[in-house]
């Protein structure tokens, strides 16, 4: 069932599901958790609107965190920079927002907007613009229509604040990760702020809903017992990629991202297989021995083997038992601006985009 | 004489004027001589209001270059982006500007706001916030006196547009510089943009004047053969420091900034001796045989011994011929304030500041 209301036992639910769905990154949950639950304390449960009842006379306003996950889960947001945030690109647009949506479903990022929402009033919109997590701004089903950044604002927690008007998206970017530096590697952003009918006709919708059923089913206590990548199956129409052991992990923060590799030795079924995985902020490229297994835009989660919970690319720990598992990306992705956008050329891995549909059925046919 | 208009005639002489007391930089004296010249000559000579001038209903925007001198000199400034800072500035601080500044003395940076005086028509202040050129955005006479940065405005060659509001000038540095390297390496920015009041209190006087007449005195053909040091030390009140050559250059572009050392081995009356210039945009630090000969924030200068023209520090060359001079600061760079800004130990020199007053009587007594 949709959300109607967000309340605070919504919280942990949607911050599990939404790191599932953000593949690694998207923001630490448990940064986004403590902050979307004090603020829900305070003002009260968040307004959810479906993408359907959005009219032509709404303005959404997508406010996230941008910067390394590493760096976020040393710096907590302060309350201020959300409402900052929303009134500089308000100001700058010479319009009120009547609704905040995520930017991208992913641990911190799809409850950073619910927590803007609890103190400005606001509803949120159950959708967002990648249906994931991804780890640059112009990686946006915005873009992939045609649509600019338009303004964006970004304030940090030294109080600084700054407007950009980026010729485009990759501008947007690059503006937006070179500031993200000297705020300390990660600040609070708006951008892609739209009126209703371009939101209707770009976000990708329920996303916040789904989230929030994953994260139950993952809390489900009659669920104890089956391996996490077994409970998710149906609801997420998901592929068992490995079940493993970390047995290597090199991890740098470069540039504003998390970027690094993790090398997985098998276990149960899996025993004697090897299994990689690529990621920058999120997971990217997966391979079982040299084979490819999941590829960008498909999302590759990765879970703990005993409490199920999904584990970000910044806490992913020598000698953890994980299961991975992995889901077809939505549809926009797949199109040739989706795989242009965020496909593996972009990141530079030498491989074709082949979705995990048919890389899961040669996995089984082998 | 002060000057009451600038023609395309007073441009070079600027040009020459300000690259002496841009001390190696403020931006590369070509590119300003050409934007300018063509500017005004297309647009008229520029009104130049003294700084007696400046009434409490002014609002003077200072506009100029950001960046390494080094990325400036392949990248010409279009118009528009003069046109486009300005804009964006005055309509964060909801006010219109009614003349225009040099941020610094330079040779770019003296033109610059020459030219976006000639393209809107606006007067041009003969003051500066600097009294010469430093590398660092909040090393301005209104930082010294307690101001900060206000809204500052970037454009680049790109088209992007930012407005930051920095909590204070050193900030105001860290999230500028941050951007000019995906800007390009370089950008237009406009920033501590005052009243009247505010200006007559901060800003040093007739620094345009001063430097038109510098350029003058090195123009003038009847100084011919007279070596440039000399045709300068009555005008500017400026110290000989050492004529060499230059045969050791070391230069990088590193963070936002040009970089770098030079090593001279004198000549003339200075042979036998060797000569150290540090140099981060501007020359900063100035050893002879090991003791200090200037030192920031005095100004030290290098000009080709045969040319007399000013030599950046982007245009240090192996094997050059040069004369060096220095001269004493704007006192207020010699305040506790000033010298905590500005000193040698901001930039990590392992020397006091002292006065070169006071380094060349101990060098003649030696």
């Amino acid at each position: 069932m949709s959300l109607k209301h967000i309340t605070e036992a919504d919280v942990e639910k949607i911050a599990l599901g939404a790191a599932v769905l953000g593949t690694g990154g998207g923001g630490d949950p448990h940064i986004g958790t403590l902050i979307a639950r004090r603020l829900i304390r305070e003002h009260g449960p968040v307004t959810v609107k479906a993408l359907s009842e959005i009219t032509d006379e709404d303005f959404v306003v997508p406010v996230g965190m941008i910067g390394a996950p590493s760096v976020a889960v040393e710096k907590i947001m302060a309350e201020e920079e959300l409402a900052a945030v929303l009134r500089l690109l308000e100001t700058a647009c010479g319009r009120k927002a009547t609704a905040i949506m995520p930017i991208e479903i992913g641990g911190g990022n799809s409850l950073i907007p619910v927590a803007c929402a609890a103190i400005t009033g606001l509803p949120i919109v159950d959708a967002d613009a990648m249906g994931r997590a991804f780890p640059e701004a112009q990686m946006v089903t915005f873009h992939l229509a045609g649509y600019g950044p338009g303004y964006t604002s970004m304030v940090d927690s030294h109080g600084n604040a700054v407007l950009t008007k980026p010729v485009d998206g990759a501008w947007s970017e690059q503006l937006a990760r070179a500031l993200t530096i000297p705020m300390g590697g990660s600040a609070t952003m708006a951008d892609y702020a739209y009126g209703g009918e371009v939101v209707r006709e770009c976000a990708i919708p329920e996303t916040l809903s789904r989230a929030r059923d994953i994260g139950a089913l993952l809390l489900d206590p009659s669920q104890d017992g089956i391996d996490p990548a077994t409970r998710l199956m149906d609801e997420l129409d998901a592929y068992k990629l490995f079940e493993g052991k970390i047995v290597d992990i090199k991890r740098v923060f470069d540039g504003g991202f998390t970027k690094g590799h993790a090398t997985l030795e098998g276990l149960g079924n899996d025993k004697g297989d090897r299994f990689e995985l690529s990621f920058q902020n999120e997971m990217l490229l997966a391979t079982r021995n040299g084979q490819l297994a999941a590829v960008t835009p498909d999302l590759i989660s990765v879970l703990d083997s005993v409490t199920g919970r999904p584990i970000t690319t910044e806490t992913l720990k020598y000698g953890a038992r994980v299961h991975v598992i992995g889901m077809a990306c939505h549809e926009k992705w797949r199109t040739e601006k989706g795989l242009e956008t965020a496909g593996p050329a972009y990141f530079g891995y030498p491989v074709e985009f082949v979705p995990i549909e048919e890389l899961s059925r040669e996995d089984l046919h082998a």
